[in-house]
């Protein structure tokens, strides 16, 4: 153990060592492990004999825009968005947000002056730490990223509150309320009302919530957060409000069901659209889903036998990391989600990545973080603990820790 | 039986007795039968024990942008792709087509000067009569449709080549190759050739080849149609060409999985795009439908079993046509795929299915084959025999006839 920074040289054998055990160790992405797959084993016989949906519909075949009623059901409350005002879609939440944001370019948004292709500029908020496939997909599209610092309770409203009063060119926030991807915020009641009572420059500002680890607690608490939709149709603007969500962690990575949630208005919009798109979605998943899930009870039960699998990794890397890093790094405690935000001493997270990439440690890129991939204090690395066995997780950050003291050291 | 026309108060008192019976029958959509959905029963139970593709990849995780290889095998023939140029997507190949259009809209296709977003101007060609979902497309992207007539052997190719050679704001062209929707038409090997080898003005033209039917024979005689991609690539063309298929007639309308078959710089400019939407596709699915396909074989022996299903309703839509209708009106014989197209008399359709839909009788809309919904002879009606049982094909079809007849004695 050692908590007190090193000499270089120390630093240098140590990491030597840790370079010829000949690791071969991923704490890139969060994705679910074997075990937490096999929670879902139901799920691959099913629906079994069944091809009808609780109102008559034969599942087999075409149609049904809006999703079976009985999924959206077992979501609706944990969304935050009423049943009838939450579409169950196909089989991920980021396509669905990809498509708003293509839809909003291409199609006049409800209360827009013109579409988001015909603006001579559209700029989202982005809160930093953040997701970088938010980013990307902004990024691919050309939209302008202004950064906001994420606080203990979301982001800087003042910041926040301030740049949508002043610039209409502003068309949206990303999101994600609760567990964030990568900090584990959730937001604080009074950020929520914020968001949903702010002034905006623009009619057709968007918040995007993705609200990725709505029911994914690491806890017995199981942290709730305010109504974004409900407060903001309660003050007039509901079509502010898009909701994500999906069961990509909850049963399979890929072969699970996204949900869309939004005003009438919105929806209305939205399945005008994508009516030229398709026919439906994968009603047979969702059958699949609702049978397995059953009811919130059903959810409810399964997530905490996720939790009951990946809270030790958590646990794990918050042990590692005060042994052996104590004060010579932060990192954050998340009471769900998947991820645990690291930060090193400033212009030495580049470094760490690459001396853990080169001792067969893979992390995600430092950077990744904020918009372009440019962390400009060089500091942060998320760490996506749930896939590896414990063992592994457990190796892997104790790897990272001789990483983190190397780079310090050769910094002087 | 009556097969010479009727006199008004004849054609008038015949539907009457119709309107009196009370039908409620619909034969508006190509969607298959319970009948037809109950021989892929197997698929409700399966992957069962088993998430591994046959490359061990666990199907339950993210990743495998390109889909599974096994899945893609079985269609790489039939489709006319090279296995490692087909990829296997999601839910349907009407979603992939419109993902193309807008991607192209908002990234320069391969060989593209610009965003098509960027153009003055975008016009595809809409051989008619064609497929309503693919001109709500294009219409909803404000892209122009020219119309070009289908002859027994495809589209016009005299006026396609002179068109798209003269004219470099044409971008695409939409094409049902094999049992036409909704003529029943297959592309002969000439006028494929001709699609492959031609002059565009458009550096950036593309072929949308929905081979929608590919495997949907009627008979015991198989259409093959030439290979465009193979043709396409021989002169150097092989960028024209945008290959769909789907299984939403094979096994599942909806749960059901969508392909799409490019060169390799189409492939290279599609998956660095859609990469920014998702991680990847269903592949619980895939997976599904490779163990219940199994092979070529077993791919071909399920179509067997669809086709003993529905030939006997095309057969009957023949026969009734042709005792109550005779010469007074010509439809197609199509020998696979969904569709009979009948042609009534001029600036009839519109009122054959207004009475048809007053007598319980539910048609397509006239001049949904044609873009804009508008036929300019208003003499094309799309009959789509799949659905409902054989008893029930035979009545609704004798029912039309009364309304064809009354339709064109009123005309005088």
């Amino acid at each position: 153990m050692t908590t007190a920074p090193v000499d270089v040289d120390t630093a240098r054998s140590d990491y030597a060592a840790l370079v010829g055990r000949g690791l071969k160790l991923d704490l890139t992405r969060g994705k679910p492990s074997p075990r937490q797959l096999d929670l879902s084993a139901g799920l691959l016989k099913l629906p079994g004999e069944q091809f009808k949906a609780e109102d008559g519909t034969d599942v087999r075949n075409y149609g049904g825009l809006k999703g079976l009623a009985e999924l959206r059901r077992i979501f609706a409350r944990a969304l935050q968005v009423p049943v009838e005002q939450l579409l169950a879609q196909g089989n991920s939440s980021l396509e669905l947000m990809h498509d708003a944001v293509v839809q909003a370019m291409l199609s006049k948004l409800p209360g827009a002056e013109r579409r988001w292709a015909d603006e001579p500029r559209v700029a989202f908020l982005c809160p930093v730490p953040g997701y970088d496939r938010h980013f990307a997909l902004t990024e691919r599209f050309g939209i302008e990223m202004i950064q906001v610092p994420m606080n203990d309770d979301g982001p800087d409203m003042d910041l926040v509150e301030r740049l949508v009063a002043e610039d209409a060119g502003i068309k949206g926030i990303w999101c994600v309320p609760k567990y964030s991807n990568p900090s584990g915020v959730s937001f604080g009641d009074e950020t929520v009302r914020r968001l949903a009572t702010m002034t905006t420059a623009a009619p057709d500002f968007r918040i995007f919530w993705d609200n990725a680890y709505a029911v994914h607690h690491l806890t017995e608490t199981e942290t709730e957060i305010a109504d974004l939709l409900g407060l903001a149709t309660e003050v007039g603007n509901a079509d502010r409000v898009f909701v994500f969500g999906s069961t990509s962690k909850i049963t399979y990575a890929g072969a699970g069901v996204g949900f869309f949630g939004a005003s009438e208005a919105n929806l209305a919009w939205w399945t005008g659209l994508i009516a030229k798109r398709t026919i439906g979605p994968d009603k047979v998943n969702q059958l699949r889903h609702a049978l397995f899930l059953r009811d919130e009870d059903g959810l409810r039960v399964h997530m905490r036998a996720h939790a009951e699998l990946i809270a030790p990794k958590f646990a794990a890397v918050d042990r590692i990391l005060t042994e052996e890093l104590g004060d010579q790094a932060s990192w954050t405690k998340p009471a769900g989600g998947y991820f645990i935000s690291l930060t090193v001493r400033e212009g030495t997270a580049k470094e760490v990545v690459r001396l853990a990439k080169e001792a067969g440690i893979a992390l995600t890129p430092a950077g990744a973080t904020h918009p372009h991939g440019d962390d400009p204090a060089d500091a942060t690395i998320r760490i996506a603990p749930t896939f590896p066995d414990l063992s592994e997780v457990e190796e892997a950050i104790r790897g990272m820790a001789v990483c983190v003291r190397l780079a310090a050291a050769q910094k002087g």
